[in-house]
């Protein structure tokens, strides 16, 4: 039976939800919305289902808009707040219209509780006839619902907020003729001015950094209070929350305060997944990682705090597989998902974006391998294939993706000249891979013709990506323009077909020499692709390599005093230089979803755990410790938490449910046992 | 120049608007919105425009939504209600985000004013990459913005109300333990509970009819409030508007009231369109039915004002062809079509009707001829080619259309047999017209290959119209089943194929006497399908017919008592018959749009004025006294009123603009003659 819950039309909620994180953004105290095109909620829904009660049964009822009930099919008076439904076999249904915020009903009784067994439509279909006849309702559309965890009468969705608690700056210093607080640390919240008495106005400047806070002229977010009238000792909440490490104070007029503090804003997660180990740097990269993601998980998964603040779906895909290892979060990952794909007609690819679009599709086949929710795929289908078909209307003559009027070819921010032209060859490795998952999902939805429609196409593309293939070179060459392969070899393409398996064993091996650890090679420099780029040496067992990378990298932002993980880090740069970008001296992100890799590669790669089957009903688990002595880490599952232990001679794992294969190396000889429960290997 | 005015996306606050209209029916006191899918506004908007200012200007900014101001690409500070834009050539945009009511800007200056001249895109893809150069925007699509005459800034689109006056009932009369108010005649609006002492419960009870009211269990509208409080003398404005003539009031516990008034809501009109003749009754039943046309004609055009109050397409066309010889109201034309199409993808036919759609189409090329407004046309155009392309999708093997899973094929409620299976002939016709129209809207809208496409699809269908000719009985078969004329001839394609042209002169006369003068023929009994029958007949020359066809029918209705014209009249049934619908005692509306035909026969047929081009540049008259001894007509146009009066000896025209012709019979012969300005001729 389980709890009532409120429900939604799938994706309507979470698009509402979605628009409202994407709105919050300013630029130097002005609105700053996304460029591409928003889309909303239906007005109108219906919510249906059939019981069959053994006795009578009141329910109670609340609905989000103007409503009505029916009880088969007859109008009950008004909006009910509470009905009885007749023992035996009924039609309960709610018809809710509103405009402002998504229809959802909320119905609970002894037995009668909204949840995943009722229907829900935007277009019923149903009318009567002049003869008093009904309507032929056979292309009706129904849908489970959506739904979160709003499992009280008065947890009404549209009033659904971020919790907060106030937080005590670490220092104030008299400066420049005003104050400025240091926070301790990067943080997001509503600032509060204290101890308001006089008139005047208030100036407040947020910096992620020191410097920031105290630029007028170019800090990035700020805002100007004016009183009238005298607070008389009161206090004033800023209307948007911020994010900051730093807050710089001016006053004009006769007002006067006595200090600011902040209600920090956060979405409630655990942090399920953990790592520790000998190695005190990697512990604290561990440990900002998993703040920098606690910080970007809102909800929705945004990129950075202070800019762009927006959901986009190639940062969205790495914090989705950071949080299966951390949070282990699965409705952000959904409501994520529908806010990024909107709804049809697909005007544009996600966030304008052609890889963005392919990343989103990734993610989806992602979150069924790690959660097994099968629900959740087949309603999201449909807005797969609509996307889906939209881009395979825009391929050339090849079948093959290549950018058109509107399409953002974005691929990273390089350091460096990088061809858009032509067929890419990152690009059709993301097109193949979607391709694959189209065809996966679509058995999962129980549509098998799409899914033997999308394997062929997929297989197709994979085909094709042996044009881009240079032998001499060992390596995809980076783009083919009018049929023949350009001069540029990229590590993009070459990574991510490692981590795919679309290389043979051999290939791989000359990738890493020819492109991943050629220095010739255009190096990369955000954590974004530097994330791909460490999980494919992770994937041909370069773990040390890769420890050394991440004591390096990260450990970098930490010495130049980073509390969070950035937007983009050149360890050649200095001082100031770290903290400008897009031309603008304070304009990167000191805390950017991408920035926290660390999370995922330790747990997928040296702790080593992974699902083989959907939910985690088998996994591997395959702990490498790649230079460190001993680690200690647990790894969130549907089931509860899976715990390793690796040092220099035992392995053992704890499992709480599933199918485990422990994958490791005895005295240079690969071996792999089958466990459930807990295992302890000893090794040489 | 012009003056500054209230812009929006086109068709946003029309749907948004119309949705409001749509979901304000109740039945007996329930909520009841339409069953077909409800679109939305775009939820954030960009509208921007070039100045070339000969000196600095400052205008003032209105918005309806959290918004920005960029002046050549720089944010202006916060959310700025007044700005100055330097002399010179200068970008200003304005981007506003609105989930609950559509974005809408006024921006007013000396010179710069928002208008038609401004551009406004749901997605402006302009984004400023990492280098901070600007996107490629050239996929953006802008369209001239909607608008209406809010030409104030405080004239906001989302605060528009119809305006409402007080008015009284004509008698009271205690009845039944309660009291019955009689206001004289049809009307709308809002009960007023006047002079309300002490605590307990008021039943309203509306009644289009004396007897509707004084069924507590049966009305169908009705209001129950309740007072806990004493409103020592207060009145007490019902939350909803309401239609009827009468109003039955009972009470329960302490309260008492002294009376009921109603405050009567209306949207303004003049009638410029007017026809008085010698004969009262004729007069009468143009009086009876402008204030039909008045009753319903609200923000949009809606089928009754008891039931259902929604916007249904066929009765809109109606609507409009009325409204073009009465209101000439072009603004709520352009409403109702944003709002019955409303937004992609298409997933029904317009209120999931086959023919509904395509009179769809067929409205706007009237609309069109009638004003020459080629903006709307070309704005409306994109939803007009997504709405063929998916009904095109849905063709069958011949490339006819037919009843598809979900289509209601409606055609009429006829009182009889009438098959809905195969290919009907009369959904052919307006298929055919339908295309033809998409051709024509095409080239309006500049697209010529659209043109062409249309215009040959348009010749396949009328073509093959051929198939359903039944050469021995004379007449359009009603359908074709498994590739074989049916049995059954019926009057819909053959009254529309005389109208739209598509019978040779010879063919026309047999089918008058075939089908439209053959009693075998089943019978219309929905003035709906009578306005079609009779302008087939008017079209043939026949108003003597149709004059005595209009008395005895309108007529009829009066003699009912009827104060305004109804959704289906049959006179052959006596007393509450006329009453019932839909199998209940009075679910029939008594104030029906598609009941006010006689204004468009007349205005077309007798006073016979219509454009032969855009907008009335050209124009034919051509009057008929049709057994009238004289008429007085004016006839609303763009430039003003064309005034015909006509008795047995002369016709005199007074035409404000355009070319004329007048067509006449003299001494037994056709004559045409040309003219501008005035022209008053002698006839035999």
């Amino acid at each position: 039976m389980g709890k009532a819950t409120w429900i939604w039309y799938p994706g309507d909620y979470e698009i509402w939800l979605g628009n409202k994180v994407n709105n919050r953004r300013t630029e130097r105290g002005t609105f700053f919305p996304p460029f591409w095109k928003s889309d909303s909620h239906y007005v109108t829904v219906e919510f249906s289902t059939v019981v069959d009660l053994k006795e009578d049964e009141e329910v109670e009822i609340r609905v989000e808009g103007l409503y009505n009930v029916k009880l088969d099919g007859a109008f009950l008076f008004g909006q009910p707040s509470r009905a009885t439904i007749p023992a035996g076999i009924h039609a309960l249904n709610i018809k809710v219209h509103n405009q402002a915020t998504p229809p959802a009903v909320f119905v609970n009784g002894p037995t009668i509780k909204t949840g995943p067994s009722w229907k829900v439509t935007p277009e019923d279909l149903e009318w009567i006839d002049a003869s008093g006849k009904v309507s032929d309702k056979s292309a009706t559309v129904y849908s489970v619902p959506g739904s979160w965890d709003f499992d009280k009468a008065e947890d009404r969705p549209s009033e659904y907020r971020l919790p907060v608690k106030p937080m005590q700056p670490v220092t104030c210093e008299a400066v420049q003729g005003g104050y400025l607080y240091d926070f301790g640390r990067e943080t997001i919240g509503y600032a509060v001015l204290e101890g308001l008495r006089g008139t005047g106005e208030v100036d407040v400047y947020y910096g992620e950094s020191r410097e920031e806070a105290l630029d007028r002229e170019w800090c990035e977010t700020l805002d100007k209070v004016t009183f009238r009238e005298d607070p008389e000792g009161g206090s004033r909440t800023m209307e948007r929350d911020k994010a900051f490490r730093y807050i710089f104070v001016e006053t004009a007029g006769n007002i006067a305060l006595t200090g600011v503090s902040s209600m920090y804003e956060y979405l409630p997660e655990t942090s399920r997944g953990t790592f520790r180990c000998d190695d005190p740097l990697v512990n604290k990269i561990w440990d900002v990682s998993e703040y920098t993601l606690q910080l970007t998980t809102r909800e929705v998964f945004i990129d950075g705090i202070k800019r762009d603040r927006w959901a986009w779906s190639g940062d969205a895909y790495q914090s989705y597989l950071m949080n299966w290892y951390l949070f282990f979060d699965e409705a952000c990952v959904r409501r994520t998902t529908w806010l990024l794909r909107g709804k049809d007609p697909v005007t544009s690819h996600i966030n304008t974006i052609m890889d963005y679009s392919f990343y989103w599709f990734l993610g989806i086949y992602d979150y069924y391998m790690y959660t097994a929710d099968k629900v959740f795929v087949s309603s999201i289908y449909p807005r797969m294939r609509s996307l889906m078909d939209w881009i395979l209307g825009r391929t050339d003559a090849d079948g093959l993706v290549c950018g058109r009027t509107g399409d953002w070819v974005f691929i990273d921010w390089a350091d460096g000249e990088m061809s858009k032209e032509g067929q890419l060859s990152f690009e059709q490795v993301l097109f193949a891979k979607s391709l694959e998952t189209m065809a996966l999902c679509a058995e999962i939805a129980g549509i098998p013709e799409d899914a033997g429609r999308f394997g062929r196409l997929a297989s197709d593309v994979r085909g094709k990506l042996e044009r881009f293939w240079d032998p001499d070179r060992k390596a995809f060459v980076h783009n083919i323009l009018d049929g023949r392969q350009s001069a540029q070899i990229t590590r993009y393409a070459n990574m991510f077909a490692i981590f795919f398996g679309y290389l043979s064993p051999e290939r791989q091996k000359e990738v890493l020499d020819s492109v991943l650890l050629n220095d010739g090679i255009m190096g990369i420099t955000t954590p974004y692709m530097r994330f791909y780029e460490l999980e494919a040496l992770c994937a041909l067992g370069m773990q040390n390599t890769v420890l050394e990378e991440i004591k390096s990298y990260w450990g970098g932002m930490l010495k130049e005093g980073a509390t969070s993980f950035w937007e983009k880090y050149n360890p050649a740069e200095k001082g100031r230089e770290h903290l400008a970008m897009y031309a603008k001296p304070y304009r990167k992100s000191l805390c950017h979803a991408w920035g926290a890799s660390p999370v995922y590669l330790l747990g997928k790669y040296f702790a080593g755990v992974r699902p083989t089957a959907p939910g985690y009903s088998e996994f591997e688990v395959k702990p490498v410790l790649g230079g460190l002595e001993w680690f200690d880490s647990t790894v969130p599952t549907p089931q509860g938490e899976i715990r390793v232990h690796m040092d220099g001679r035992s392995i053992s794992v704890e499992a709480p449910a599933g199918k485990g294969t422990l994958v490791y190396t005895d005295g240079g000889r690969r071996r792999e046992v089958e466990f459930t429960g807990n295992i302890k290997i000893e090794y040489s």
